[in-house]
């Protein structure tokens, strides 16, 4: 089953945000940027992609980031091919690299992966010729999420050098959060990841952040960034914190907390009451609306971006099978 | 989360058979029979949506209505994005104000909402700039398929005016009877609704028809528009009715109680040897596929309709975004 | 509900291996080779069936098969829509003949069906005026599989006349070895299944093949093709086979039991570990991805066909409505 169409040289993947470059960054925020202007045009649909296949493997539920690859896919007329995957009785026991393997037989140009285990995008990038974009796996990576942020961040505030942000919540088993603290350093920003001890994951702060038990020391962050409380580790019995009231009580982010001037955003979707004042969430500093925006053109731009970026730099061993 | 670009004026929606005059639902069954025949054409699409974007948002699991939407939508056309909730767990306990909010962000030129809430698409019309078609919320309306019908019963007796149709079974817990009765009174035609006293809600003259236990007050009937009997009302121990094989025997379309000339029309799927007898549901009296072929074009015209009709008549505020 | 528009003369589907002779799937394949030829250049999408419907109608839960039909119709430009049905929720108690009348009236071009009862394909071709695809029914046939394997077949080993295949394991249960028996005798090539007496179904070489329950009878083969053991016959107590362990042992494919030369082939999911060693799965031996990127040429080539080859050979009745 070995494939002698797998090109030998680079292609290019958004694995983890690790991977990426400030240049790389610059450059997908301004494609995004320069999609985003074609959107405000009455017809919204590109042409650019015409032709080439978006698979999108997702092995856990997540109707959103999904319903937002599909449509970044669409609009640039790419053809999209969608498989979820609720357990093994979708894939009867399958392994990942099998189902890579069978997913590669059809030659997409791009699949877009979400897995429950760390490492599933580099599994698919190693047994397939696709370019491979991480949707989210395990508690490891997200890193379209910590690139539209960026995105929401710049054109909310109209810079990222030098901003502090503020990461308040269940860091411990997020993937958003790791993610956006390496992106926020490698565009010059600061960090700050703010929750329970029992919600932080020890020794974080070699991704590049200061960390805290102290809500009051997101007081000086330009941008409040919201985690989703997670219920279901309340209910389960893992007693990360001791009651969700209590939770609301110490983190939750009512008007109160919010500095005038600072923004807040959350990746979605919200849990109105726990993490969240709806007064806040509903308030004119909220940017939540905007990230769902930025998620959009994000995912254009990073499809854009692995299909023709790799081509220019190794024009030989990069062409697209 | 304020959104500016939410334009001041009207937006043309189809919410409820109530908005509607009876110049609109005209306007809308004369362009299906329009698109009716350029789909006898050999190729079935047309260019008329391209680069529209329609989300369908169904909180309600409902294979057929869904797949009569997105096939209206593709024959347009447009581009479809299609997200089924089925409870709490693919929502993660959002509301549905916030997922109306998120789905707003993609700028989706309509959003199609079947919900179980009454008003469900009153509220996605508030919180987005969307021009929202109701696929039917909760009890209370269904909007498209009163218009199906008219549309099917036109093309099957030559005209509207002086119909009298009568509406057969659970009438009390159905969103077509209470659509229908209201779109036949805006056309001069006329209805009585027709079941178990259980079945039926008090005061529905009020809507603009005559109520009647007796099915022998369908005699003299144009038409007999048979309701789909909902097992669950039974199984579930509601003592609606006392049993299955009673209300057939009193209510069920049998080809005995079908007068020559009459038609037969049924939302679907229909339950054959309950609510209707397999001897009609394939007799030529029945309109069934018909129905269904309606469906398709009057979706099409609705589609167009609030997407177009509304930017002639307000031509500042109207344009989509 | 008789739609005068079924054209009186035949139609072309793809219903058993039985309703096709040689000279059809000579034709089949070579659509295939044409069409794998154009796959091959970087804009994978031809417009052969613009403006198209095909209308997927999967009764069992299939997520490869399912893929594979819909982006065969996607790269062909044809418009898809999928309806999948896990049992009566969806269904909601409807008959298979009225689904299929109520899919007719869309006025799909083809249908492709996958159903659990052996025959529903020729109720749906007998209730409708689409062309019908038969992708799975029952225990019975799998067409599209027998083809893809065939294409397989002779791209790897450069001809079909003559083969022998040893087809090993489940026979009993296998709609793709029924298929794959009587399509193998079509174009001259013979086959042995092999396996466990309770899984080889009596009077099987009526099908034109030979049976034997020793896997030494698999050595002079050209192509080993390993059948899905399917768990669910070992944990619902259905003792088919005494255990998982001892099935492997005496039929599971090891390196030791491959041939050299032979070439090995499994209509995946596979299950490694079980009835083939992931030695074997994973050597140049194993045609498994061949026979996915197969089935994508093939489901187009059989969808090409169905719409155009009756047209020819019958323009008159033929035309598509």
């Amino acid at each position: 089953m070995s494939d002698p169409r797998v090109p030998a040289g680079p292609r290019r993947h958004l694995l983890t945000v690790s991977d990426l470059t400030s240049d790389d960054v610059a450059r997908i925020l301004e494609t995004a940027d320069g999609l985003a202007s074609s959107l405000d045009r009455e017809v919204k649909k590109l042409p650019t992609l015409r032709g080439r296949t978006v698979v999108n493997l997702f092995y856990e539920s997540s109707t959103r980031t999904l319903a937002s690859f599909e449509l970044a896919a669409k609009r640039l007329s790419a053809d999209t091919m969608s498989l979820r995957s609720s357990g093994s009785s979708v894939d009867k026991g399958e392994s990942l690299k099998d189902t890579a393997a069978t997913m590669a037989a059809y030659d997409p140009d791009v699949i877009v992966i979400r897995h429950p285990a760390i490492g599933a995008p580099q599994v698919v990038a190693r047994s397939t010729q696709a370019h491979v974009v991480n949707a989210g796996d395990g508690k490891h990576q997200h890193p379209t999420q910590a690139l539209l942020d960026l995105y929401a961040m710049e054109e909310a505030l109209g810079r990222l050098e030098g901003l502090h942000v503020a990461i308040v919540g269940d860091v411990l088993h997020s993937r958003v959060a790791r993610s956006l603290v390496q992106a926020l350093a490698l565009v010059g920003a600061r960090s700050t990841v703010i929750g329970p001890p029992t919600l932080l994951p020890r020794g974080i702060e070699a991704l590049g952040c200061a960390a805290s038990t102290d809500l009051a020391d997101a007081r000086d962050a330009d941008v409040l960034y919201v985690l989703r409380m997670q219920r279901e580790r309340m209910q389960a019995g893992e007693a990360f914190v001791p009651s969700l009231r209590e939770y609301s009580a110490l983190y939750g982010i009512t008007p109160e907390r919010v500095r005038p001037g600072q923004v807040v955003m959350h990746p979605g979707p919200m849990n109105r009451g726990i993490e969240i004042d709806p007064r806040v969430a509903d308030s004119d500093a909220a940017l939540v609306a905007d990230q769902v925006r930025a998620g959009l053109v994000v995912r254009m731009a990073v499809l854009y971006d692995v299909l023709t970026v790799a081509a220019v730099r190794a024009p030989v061993t990069e062409a697209v099978a």
